[in-house]
């Protein structure tokens, strides 16, 4: 999708909260908001958000010497979301439809966000998460299950796109639950080359285990989303050989809406603009296919 | 108050809402948002934030060729609010303490507000004021009452700044009670000369019926604030002479809250900034004396 004009002032606020987060000076806060609006003329608007919001991350990071503002949240957040995990898998073994409950709990997961929600209280919201039936997830207003579930039969190599560390946990409870029913697919699990926000890097993946049942690999990348025309040659292979693409998170989705290949969207709606561009509301959450073909049986 | 570097998204936010609100095509909103962002790097952190918003309205001008993009709204916001002028009137003849109950209302009139808060459906909140018990209009967290009463049974010449139309006529019900107590009181009351956002102009206090209970005089600005050093001279002398100032809103509380005469200001609390500065929550209503010595009784 095409930024929006109201993603600018989020991106100020963005880059705002990044230069807070690295404990950065007054003064230095000012310059990164100086330097970012000197870019804003130069943007164009058939940039996708995710293209503009690096742009501010590669401010910040001029400022904080390659130093990750967002370790320590990340850190919290694995370790926070593996306390969960036995929960998670029991709440889907104890569930009817196993593969249901799996994807609700990963697009649950997508919670997990400070890009677009600061101060949020990880606990607080993981525990509610757990606490409620399946159902009140949230709003399932597009939810293309049934496709989902014979895109998945027939895939040979399913390549799945990491959003947030922490929201890593979840993923890994449905990569299981994929696993479970198809042990011989190929999955592929891809991370972020370096640090963006809270995005999953590699080390990320490792400490949330999902090493031991897909492929981790990386997208070259330093964008919050993939952005396709800077990511790897070897991530570029794997995504056109995927005959299925899971797509984690808002970042994803904006930057990934208009490709062709065949990709399902699982994240939850986290702002006006998204609201706009699916018709659905902040809090619900999405299963989308991309592709109007049907998938063959 | 200074500037938060907070304010600055919420900045662009307002020149955004404003130049879709005059209804100017993607290109200008977009050339509006690069105008402003080139201002960022020249703006000083030791200025008040109407002053800077006032630069992103002054650039919306010059695309709006004059044209004022909230007229309709301050028309309607008008209308609706005199049509529960009654209401208005009743509820602070049935209190038991009059100036109280008008004091809370004109506070909570302060709700519209189409700078902060856009979408702003006026009749379900102004609806939602009149049918609630005056102690549940919000929260006073600071509320210098009998500071206010003492002082107003002092004063000869008192200055009440005007926020938006519409809250008006809810500032016109505390003047009706404050002539009604003191006959004799010289009562000023302060609107832009020119538009800015929906703050009130002379033609809303009119419509209001301001100017039958009160002198009505124009400040001299087009500022979404009191910005001393713009002010006209006519208004700073009424200022200074005054022995007493009613300042309503956030946006008069922002630019005057370093100032040394004796202002009340009276306002509800609307965005993060303000509950940072002030200590209080979004919602609160406050009546806040700014001169720490005692009212001579």
């Amino acid at each position: 999708m095409r930024v929006y004009l109201e993603c600018i002032p989020c991106f100020f606020r963005q880059a705002l909260e990044g230069a807070r987060n690295a404990g950065l000076p007054l003064k230095a806060q000012k310059q990164i908001m100086n330097e970012f609006s000197l870019l804003i003329p130069k943007i164009s608007l058939r940039l996708t958000p995710p293209e503009i919001a690096r742009m501010g991350y590669s401010i910040l990071k001029k400022y904080t010497c390659a130093v990750d503002p967002y370790k320590q949240i990340k850190e919290k957040s694995n370790s926070l979301a593996l306390r969960l995990l036995n929960r998670l898998e029991d709440k889907v073994g104890n569930s009817k439809d196993r593969l249901l409950t799996a994807l609700e709990l990963a697009i649950a997961g997508n919670i997990i966000d400070f890009g677009v929600k600061n101060n949020l209280n990880i606990i607080a919201e993981l525990k509610k998460i757990l606490s409620a039936e399946s159902k009140s997830v949230g709003r399932k207003s597009i939810f293309h299950y049934t496709k989902f579930k014979g895109a998945l039969r027939k895939a040979e190599n399913i390549l799945y796109l990491a959003d947030n560390a922490g929201e890593v946990v979840f993923d890994r409870v449905l990569i299981e639950e994929i696993r479970r029913k198809y042990p011989e697919k190929n999955i592929y699990f891809a991370v972020k080359e370096r640090p963006v926000i809270n995005d999953a890097l590699l080390e990320d993946a490792k400490v949330c285990g999902v090493d031991k049942i897909a492929r981790i690999i990386s997208n070259g990348t330093d964008a919050p989303g993939t952005i396709l025309r800077l990511c790897s040659k070897e991530f570029k292979r794997v995504y056109n050989k995927a005959d299925m693409i899971i797509s984690k998170g808002q970042g994803n989705f904006e930057s990934l809406s208009q490709e062709k290949r065949p990709i399902f969207f699982l994240f939850m709606v986290k702002c006006p603009v998204v609201e706009k561009e699916t018709g659905c509301k902040i809090g619900d959450i999405i299963l989308f296919h991309n592709c109007k073909k049907k998938v063959k049986k």
